[in-house]
């Protein structure tokens, strides 16, 4: 699927353009492309409360109408919170995110949509005492404007003339006031940019540590926090003990001349201890923090999902358990002890980030924290009476995680040739519904690929809400079908569908794009410019080194030579049984992220093209990044490559061959013989034989 | 040619490189590519006084042996200065730069040649008491090892645990030392990062702004400065008059909030004005600086180069003429008469934004010139009490400037079709000597291209020193051939010759590489992915805004299959009977560039390979940014492409047509069809026939 869009509210576009025209600029910004995880915002889904299970449910059981919500009685509640004697404040600011800066969160930290009743993935709701406003970007205009009622203002962000949240505030409040923020909710890098903004105003930013306001006025009606238990990662599947794992980490710390490091990013816990968690939708995660020592660890989790196996397990691996909600005393007391602290402060809280501050002044005075620490000072005895020095760096488990193992890239590929198999048992089914006239709706489809993939072993969940979108639904990049409003899949139609899956053993993320009946010959060439895009990519041969950006072109250069272009990036990063997107590298025009692409990485290739109100076109595999064995290996570097993940024919209905090189036709019909190779042998009757007519060779005239 | 090299002596690499390799890091900083001007270090070039004339002289008249230099009474006479009373210094640096940051300089101001003895175009002399050491870069050592006497230590920068020049004298000098400088020589971008670097010693940077050490021990044995006259540039080519580009100018000024500018970039004076000069080789332009006020201009310039037909007409545009050297005292009545000045920090020197920045505080006290002015207030009436605040900000006649006009567009394409003839001339001569068996050597070769060039009406001067490399000459990427050491044009290899000139009209800049016997297999297959990366750059269509460097991967796209690449940017800009190397655009790896390509920019197309000791390919036109014309324009955009100015035959020869697409053949073809349309008709003779038989299609078998 797309890298998520996330919409950054209060930033600028780094890609700065000399002078846009007012029709693309609010459209820019609002690209989904994979950002940096401060600024990624959740996607859209559903409130409802998942029981998750080894089975996920249906896509037809998650929707939920938004609820007939009484806004202006929970305003007044909020706001009669903000003159109390421990909150005292003129504003309040309620962001989208949870306390981890999660792609898809837990009900009950969906507190924005609570107040707001807009169940959009990606706002920010702002409330002061005689206003209240919803920032929310173009993807979301018409949903919040059916959704909030007539006490919230709608902020179309992008729109020209729209301020950001900290412009509305200088620009509504008098000058002086408090603005609070529930300082769990902000990564110390967004929290600082916000407090820069209001400053203008002499507004001060209020962490309020002891309160939500949301959560006080929510009470019963809150959904309970996650519970399920936490289950071991296979080794077989995760490759590397964490003992490997962990000693790793601290030779990390060593060189970063810090002697401990505070981990808030669920995925890179998970993938860190080998543990799998069921606390979210679609990623295999459970809500965290861990205290990586260089003498010990301590992971604050709920205790009640840690059975006696996993508990055994962390005991072996010197992993001591702690509450989830003693992080911050835990903060305090490493600080005491002078603790040289790593934190990614795009990630990290400004909770933790700020008490590590204070409670390093508190016992050092304010000389240590405050000063960034530039240069490798191992941290030798002589330094234990100094006030410790924090290291502001990227985590290194972003990195680590990033790059697969073996057997992490063996899982995945066993995975794939598993959902390759589920997807052809579910395209050969759809033909032969839509063929004979039945009538189905894209939710229904989405539902029937899920039962597909279910009955695949190792199935655990969908890793993203399928996009399953007819004709002009195609073009809405990401789309969600509800039940009752959603389309037919219509055969005289474009249909696009990306879908992915969590197994035990890897995570899946396939886009493909069809038509049931005939094509006009401009969705042909759409289609087919797409495709080349698509195999330039994935032929791509580069040296080490590179940023992921420089091989963004090189999607786009075939749609470009007739005007067409796609408003995302082209490639995100996929764990392996974890989060369907991950950083740190990208393929995308986010020109800023220099991440090298490196061997073992794994990205997604899915250019597209889509036309407003017309339909949408999408052709995803995902790539593994290895070594190209080049004849020559210039400047004493290696040149990398790309290995296909994805087994999916490509309909080959949808070519305009006449557009095709000799080279580009030689790419599709090997891809077919791969495609019919591999997942053949997992397949029978009506689905082999769908196979075996889908990948066939083509021929030029 | 290929951009300019430039190593910047004192930077690290901006794209930084997870971990090098030892054998790749010194390598890599090396590459030639089109730096920010205040990098830009001059090319190599002959120390001798230059008569420059309308018609330029061969290169065998050019070149000089190096003298039998004697550094040592240099170097003693020049720390005898260190102790007088206003110099009162413990060390002196002496760059390559004259005071305007030009790529060609006056012989005059090659100080740091005559006081080392070491002539390559990049380098900086550092000379301490009783130390004197010399940085140079990878393309020089062999060079320098010659060249410098005894007294003299080679920085080989680049080689592992060679210092910058800060770090030396960090390293050498007691804490608390003065480092003198000519401030006019540096830029004060650069002057402000080496006193930080030396201010970690507790060392001072000590501005010398009446005296240039090297200037006063070089006493009559100093090359006169240049002194020929200044020409009007015609109308016809200029496009835009005087008058309208300072009205331009003027209201870019007003926009910032600023009054006045001082521009110093010998290129962008020539072209605001429309004037040329002969004071140095290589470029049209003259030794000035030029500052324009809201009310009027002053051009600093040596009068007795201004003829009265000049004089007349800068008369006319309002542009008042003062000595050169009167250049400070202008900078501080200006700040006394309390002007907002436009200092473009990477361009102008220390000497200048210095002066600036005192006699603000001098009239207004410290708080005037200190902060940089964020935000465009213009200079209402209310303000005129208030300190100026400078406005820092790239020069905006640069991007002027780049975006060349219908007539400057059509003077380069004319004076790119006699430069064709002249080529085809000097390709069927050269042709035929060497089949004839006739011995000619690449200097001698280098001599007749500039007989044929110069015999083309409008013919100025080359516009670059001439490179002639055969055989493992052509893999030095700015190899210069001198009289007395270099190759014959050998018949049994590959033969690199990039090479342009300059006319009243345009300026050109062409690369061919050809073969004049049989050319191996492996020759054949590196030429044929040079190629392929030159067509694929000239084809590409992109929507506007992109900057150059998203290009860039498409000209190494086929090399990288193979694993091969070239250390060198793809493309440059190129000035409209100008310099032949300018910004602010590129098409490189210089990833920090995010100036965009637009409609009008010229720049170069040249992708190489080069393999040490054997053998160099590079195939070069220049290119026009215009409009594509696709049939959709998606997002409101518009699309761009490339027209071609350059018509030389590509030796067909060299191309392994198995590894050519349809597409690129027929890219060929077109390309030829269009070199014997428009050049024939200039053509008769021999050159005709050469031009006939090398411009037939190819077609694959």
């Amino acid at each position: 699927m797309l890298s998520h869009s996330s919409f950054r509210l209060h930033a600028r576009c780094r890609f700065t353009l000399p002078s846009l025209s007012p029709s693309f600029a609010p459209n820019f910004v609002s690209l989904p492309y994979f950002r940096p995880r401060s600024h990624v915002l959740p996607r859209p889904r559903a409130i409802l409360q998942i029981s998750a299970s080894i089975t996920a449910k249906p896509s037809s059981e998650l929707r939920r109408k938004p609820g007939a919500s009484e806004p202006d009685d929970k305003l007044v509640a909020l706001r009669e919170l903000f003159s109390t004697p421990n909150v005292n404040i003129d504003a309040y600011i309620v962001p989208s995110q949870d306390a981890h800066q999660s792609e898809f969160i837990a009900d009950c930290y969906q507190r924005r949509a609570y107040i707001s009743g807009f169940t959009g993935s990606a706002g920010t709701a702002v409330i002061t005492k005689d206003k209240a406003a919803l920032w929310t970007d173009g993807r979301y205009f018409l949903q919040a404007e059916k959704q909030l009622s007539s006490s919230w203002i709608l902020m179309r962000a992008g729109n020209l003339g729209v301020p950001t949240t900290g412009e509305w505030l200088n620009g509504v409040l008098a000058p002086g006031c408090r603005v609070g923020i529930d300082p769990f909710l902000f990564s110390s890098d967004s929290a600082d940019e916000l407090k820069e903004a209001i400053s203008q105003k002499n507004h001060e930013l209020v962490y309020l540590y002891d309160i939500n306001l949301v959560d006080e006025i929510w009470k019963e009606s809150r959904p309970k926090p996650p519970s399920r238990p936490i289950r071991l990662h296979d080794l077989k599947y995760a490759g590397v003990d964490v003992s490997s794992k962990l000693a790793s980490l601290r030779s990390e710390l060593n060189n970063a001349g810090s002697s401990s490091i505070v981990i808030s990013m669920l995925d890179e816990i998970a993938w860190l201890l080998n543990l799998r968690g069921s606390d979210v939708p679609h990623s295999p995660v459970m809500y965290a923090y861990l205290v990586v020592e260089i003498d010990g660890a301590k992971l604050f989790v709920d205790i009640a999902k840690v059975n006696s196996e996993v508990m055994h397990y962390l005991n072996n691996a010197g992993v001591e358990l702690k509450p989830y909600k003693s992080i911050l005393s835990e903060i305090e007391s490493l600080a005491a002890k002078g603790v040289c602290l790593w934190l990614d402060t795009t990630s990290v809280s400004a909770a933790i980030v700020s008490t590590y501050k204070s409670a390093c002044d508190k016992y050092f005075g304010d000389a240590g924290a405050v000063n960034k620490k530039k240069k490798n000072v191992p941290d030798g005895p002589d330094s234990q009476s100094l006030a410790p020095t924090p290291v502001y760096k990227s985590s290194p488990v972003s990195l680590a995680k990033a790059v697969k193992n073996y057997a992490e890239l063996e899982g995945m590929r066993n995975a794939h040739l598993r959902d390759a198999a589920a997807l052809a048992q579910f395209w050969a089914w759809l033909e032969e519904e839509i063929g004979n006239g039945v009538v189905l709706t894209e939710v229904e489809v989405a539902d029937k690929l899920l039962e597909f993939r279910s009955r695949q072993d190792g199935f655990v969940d969908t890793s993203f809400d399928t996009i399953s979108g007819s004709g002009a639904n195609g073009a809405i990049i990401h789309y969600k079908p509800e039940p009752d409003s959603c389309s037919i899949v219509d055969k005289e139609k474009l249909f696009l569908l990306d879908s992915g899956a969590q197994y035990l053993d890897g995570t899946t993320d396939v886009t493909r794009t069809v038509h049931f009946g005939q094509p006009s010959s401009w969705q042909k060439e759409c289609f087919t410019r797409v495709l080349q895009g698509h195999i330039a990519l994935d032929q791509a041969i580069f040296p080490e080194y590179y940023p992921g950006f420089v091989l963004d072109a090189f999607a786009r250069s075939s749609l470009w030579k007739s005007g067409l272009d796609y408003r995302h990036g082209t490639g995100h990063g996929v764990g392996a049984a974890l989060n369907v997107h991950e950083g740190p590298q990208s393929i995308s025009f986010r020109f800023s992220n220099m991440t090298p692409l490196l061997k073992g990485m794994i990205v997604s290739n899915e250019p597209g093209y889509y036309e407003d109100h017309a339909f949408g076109i999408r052709i995803e595999n995902l790539l593994i990044v290895k070594e190209a064995n080049t004849p020559v290996r210039f400047g004493g570097l290696e040149y990398l490559g790309f290995e296909k993940l994805t087994f999916v024919p490509i309909q080959t209905k949808m070519v305009d061959l006449s557009l095709l090189s000799a080279t580009e036709i030689d790419w599709l019909n090997n891809y077919h013989e791969q495609v019919w190779v591999k997942v053949s042998p997992l397949l029978e009757g009506l689905a082999s034989e769908w196979l075996w007519n889908n990948t066939r060779p083509i021929l030029k005239r």
